[in-house]
């Protein structure tokens, strides 16, 4: 079935009516930057007073979910931390409830203080944040496994530097089963008019060492949507992802079997929604603040 | 034709009357870290008193050609600088007489001391060096493409970083006929009972964020041998490429079209070498220094 256009408020009210939880992915969605999309807050309290369950499902993890709730608020949104469901916390999720972490290993993270957060939340101890000594040829075999490394978690990090990535590799190759997570593999970071080098990039790296692939949590990928509709108990019939990239937030519905619904305030336009080559999204439509107009009519 | 063990004194002379130029991979030819390998300094008198022409080559890019010598004398070896061919002299020898890099462009270096100063002596500026405060997600944005940028060169650096890695993506993200030159392509990096990340591995990251190829100069890769065979005008049918991994060295050789010497005293023992899907070597034996005995025939 071709894409179908939101574009009537008829069209709002059966969408709304079909779902009994939104997805959705932040930025490009719910704001650019630090500015809110016109009308979200009115769209989001709209979906709240008809008993809709919303959860914000974001790739970042160098933020934490009681950080993204500060975000939230400066924006003029009420959202709770149970709403809020990062890559970081998935990871947390993941280790503490799938595969059930042994209390006596630590875990070696490369990222930033919202995923050590995360894990610490869920009695997992990080090590990594204290590897900053420079590093050289003649000091390099002082970098040693670890046997109370169980896992390598590995996030954006922008202090990353050659002793880190060494730890994780050396406890990847020589620390039987030391498991080899990633929070997300986006290729670059949007950064303002540029992109940078993402979290994806920054792990080829350790990818390329140590020949091993990663169990990365983060949208496309399934790990995280399995954790989410664990979390709630959701019902995939009934759910629908809301996201502005194909590749990503709406393959990564398809891959959990929900509806999907493109907005076209971010990445994907109007023509690639409609190639057929493109992941098949459910709806698009111009803003997700245009369903804002069904306020008046409940 | 099958890999022919050299064994006999008859066997070394044969050897050495059939070339006039020898080239050596130094680690586990030469020497093991810090060691001479038994016998070395009499196997290259010999040669040198037979007016062979040796030449070390290394894929070593943190070490400068008079680092080496200062290497070879501690050592008991006397080398010259000529003798010398490093991926990171490759490198510089490649972008100034090779792409005759613009006197006015800047060489992006993500790499040690030994590159920035291969390059400084073919009068080709750098700049990288300096790049080490941190950087967050507020101010990516200050990291822009700066249009004297004319290459990006990368190579094993130990203080390799955030900033450092956004800088050379930006470059050549966004610089047009920016150059993308790496020394080499090493995964690992021995390191005493381990292996480390190696410069191929760092290399991925900035390959997977700008999905652009690097020329590779290192070997296996030829342009270092194009480099070696034009700056000294060597025959490939008079030359013999000596060293000790198949996979590097041995098809290096190969690739160059010349003939080839893999000696047990490093990466590749026997097995490897009659094993018919590697590389084939055209001679192997147990020990460069072996060729010592040829000393008091003369």
């Amino acid at each position: 079935m071709s894409p179908q256009k939101l574009a009537t408020r008829n069209d709002y009210k059966v969408l709304v009516d079909k779902y009994d939880t939104f997805l959705f992915d932040c930025d490009g969605v719910i704001w650019h930057g630090s500015k809110a999309i016109p009308n979200i807050q009115s769209t989001l309290s709209m979906l709240r007073s008809r008993g809709k369950r919303l959860i914000f499902v974001t790739n970042n993890s160098a933020t934490s979910r009681s950080d993204y709730v500060t975000k939230f608020a400066k924006l003029g949104i009420q959202a709770k931390t149970e709403e809020i469901f990062s890559s970081a916390y998935a990871t947390a999720v993941y280790l503490s409830e799938v595969v059930q972490f042994p209390p006596n290993k630590t875990a070696y993270v490369i990222g930033g203080s919202g995923i050590r957060k995360e894990l610490q939340e869920v009695g997992i101890a990080t090590m990594g944040q204290d590897d900053k000594a420079p590093v050289d040829l003649s000091t390099l075999a002082e970098i040693e496994p670890n046997s109370d490394v169980g896992a390598v978690v590995f996030g954006i990090d922008f202090e990353i530097n050659y002793r880190k990535l060494s730890n994780a590799h050396i406890n990847l190759m020589y620390n039987p089963d030391c498991l080899f997570i990633a929070t997300n593999d986006d290729r670059t970071l949007p950064g303002g008019k540029h992109v940078y080098p993402g979290t994806g990039s920054m792990l080829s790296s350790l990818i390329h060492s140590t020949q091993r692939t990663p169990l990365v949590m983060g949208k496309p990928n399934k790990p995280m949507l399995d954790c989410v509709m664990q979390k709630y108990h959701l019902d995939p019939a009934r759910t629908c992802m809301v996201g502005d990239r194909l590749d990503t937030d709406i393959l990564f519905g398809i891959r959990g079997g929900l509806s999907t619904l493109c907005v076209l305030t971010g990445v994907a336009d109007e023509a690639s929604i409609l190639d057929p080559s493109a992941p098949q999204v459910t709806y698009y439509m111009d803003s997700l603040g245009d369903l804002s107009e069904l306020e008046m009519t409940l």
